[in-house]
């Protein structure tokens, strides 16, 4: 890769056992020869006062002029006058979708083995408002904000994602037998948009009925969008069929074209340092990430190596019954290539 | 069973396979010789200005005079003007926490074969406040409420059925980190309940990580408790580990003393009175209220004649991949009493 056709993309190691997969990832990407220069920038050690959080403003605006990002865990320090950092960066960069592919890895055996799921998840309203109060003593309230605007955003990706992908179904996830107004709003907005596509099936179905019947048979399902609540379930109850959150990418899609590709695991502050993490959900949030930029050619190679390498079974990590170190594995990983 | 003991019970039959699966029930009951009469009560055919619902205030008071009910399904009729059946129960009984036990069925094979799982559902609040509205157009709000009285009280109810019944561990199941006032407060209420329980221990989960532990571990855990709609995901995907809404009892428990035990499956119109219903989860049902009644002995014998035909395998409705009708069934499970 020359010099001057270097894409800028932003990095955020994180926090834990961010920078060892953080590494991993970097290894992989020479290894493949990607086009990518990172721009890294780390968690601040104080509150920045123009993001009321941990995360500076410099790296916000590094996101904001690279457009393309990816981020690995973040723990939010504990303490008060800040915010959390996941939400700081969904806030300010308007990451209005969050897409997790989910799907079955060859050769890794968990209960289920037919998954293949895409779960969109709207990212900035919901429960997430920010907005509760103590009305009087003893009795508090959180406001759950639904709009027409972040609904027909979220639901116009999913449809777009699943026609550029082949993908012929789309399920809304709600409760509008209970909450008629907000529930009923997202649906609302997912029955419109629904209209322009059809070529793809649409259905609604009620939150509890869909785990009912994701943990019967997940093959039911193909492409599901939901309210940020919901979305956060169900991604992971997803991410739990195939084998937990350090097997599955993530991608948060922004106003502007912004892509902020994430591990959403935990930091695992237990095993840092110590050459033991997993950093797959971390190279497949990259693959992500170079799908986004177009880079079809280097997602591919690099998603074949990662899945490969996990299928031989030979270099697996601790997680995964293994004893290979993230560097066995990552070494396995580049051999593949 | 002598007229001057019997116990008098409310029995909703419910709609679409209601009446059937109901019918098995009494059938079941006069077999095993259970000291119970019923009372029985039919939805309305219109709006009971007292409720506001299709159900009569006949029927509550029967609750109400009796302590102790069995409930089918009642799919709400479609209008305006009136509440839902099962949401004007649990308010105007006051049925402030939903008891939903769900065990693998012995020789019904699913993916699990190791859950023995009991939720506890506050029942009355959270996001079922019914507070919605719209704040300007586009823009819906609902009100999510919670309550130091109400979370207490399911605490209160959780721990002490812990303890009963000989359970381990109590899992207060949130989502502070996003609702730290509101979840706060039902973990504040948990954590102090859990002080006066020592010998039980208390663990805090959020929702999203419990989903993924779920469905990779379900024998990670034991009591659940946490606010209303966790409860309505939680509950139905721990149904469906062990097969579905058809296989798992419910009670719900008011104040005052009041057991309203209920199917929480659907009414299945597509083969209402085709005599090819499961009683299977009223029957479930049946034996909570019993033991309710601290009527262990009959509990345990129609417990026992309702795993046993199952795991036997010969009669089995068709739900459970069998050729069997609702009253094979039935008889088989009268035989084996
Ligand atoms: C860490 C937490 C705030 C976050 C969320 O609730 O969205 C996480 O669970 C996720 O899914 O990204
Ligand atoms: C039918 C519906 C209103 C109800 C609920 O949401 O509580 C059901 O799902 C349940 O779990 O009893």
């Amino acid at each position: 890769a020359s010099g001057s056709n270097l894409i800028r993309a932003t990095l955020f190691p994180g926090d834990g056992i961010g920078p060892e997969i953080a590494e991993s990832v970097k290894q992989v990407f020479r290894a493949a020869d990607v086009p990518i220069e990172w721009e890294e920038h780390f968690v601040g050690k104080e509150v920045d006062p123009r993001t009321q959080s941990f995360l500076t403003w410099e790296s916000l605006e590094s996101v904001r002029r690279n457009k393309v990002g990816l981020k690995g865990p973040m723990a939010t320090p504990i303490g008060k006058g800040h915010r959390s950092l996941n939400l700081t960066l969904r806030k300010e960069l308007n990451l209005y979708a969050n897409v997790r592919p989910c799907y079955s890895l060859p050769g890794y055996k968990t209960k289920y083995d037919d998954v293949d799921l895409i779960t969109i998840r709207e990212n900035t309203e919901g429960e997430y408002s920010g907005l509760e109060h103590q009305v009087v003593r003893g009795v508090v309230e959180s406001l759950k904000i639904i709009t027409r605007q972040a609904s027909l955003r979220v639901a116009e990706y999913a449809f777009h994602y699943a026609k550029a992908h082949g993908r012929e179904r789309v399920s809304a996830i709600h409760k509008a037998n209970i909450m008629q107004k907000t529930d009923g709003l997202f649906l609302k907005c997912c029955r419109e948009v629904a209209e322009k596509y059809p070529e793809i099936v649409y259905e609604e179905v009620v939150i509890d009925n869909c785990c009912m019947m994701l943990v019967k048979n997940p093959s039911l399902f193909d492409v599901l969008v939901m309210p940020n609540l919901y979305g956060d379930i169900i991604s992971d109850l997803c991410a739990g069929l195939i084998g937990g959150l350090g097997l599955t990418p993530s991608c948060n899609i922004g106003e502007g074209g912004i892509a902020l590709a994430e591990a959403v695991h935990g930091s695992a502050p237990d095993i840092a340092g110590k050459n033991l993490a997993n950093p797959t959900a971390l190279l497949l949030s990259s693959v992500s990430m170079l799908r986004h930029l177009d880079l079809h050619d280097k997602a591919d190679r690099i998603q074949d190596a990662v899945l490969n390498t996990i299928a031989e079974g030979k270099y697996r990590t601790g997680d995964l019954g293994g004893k290979a170190t993230t560097t066995d594995f990552t070494k396995a990983i580049c051999d593949h290539l």
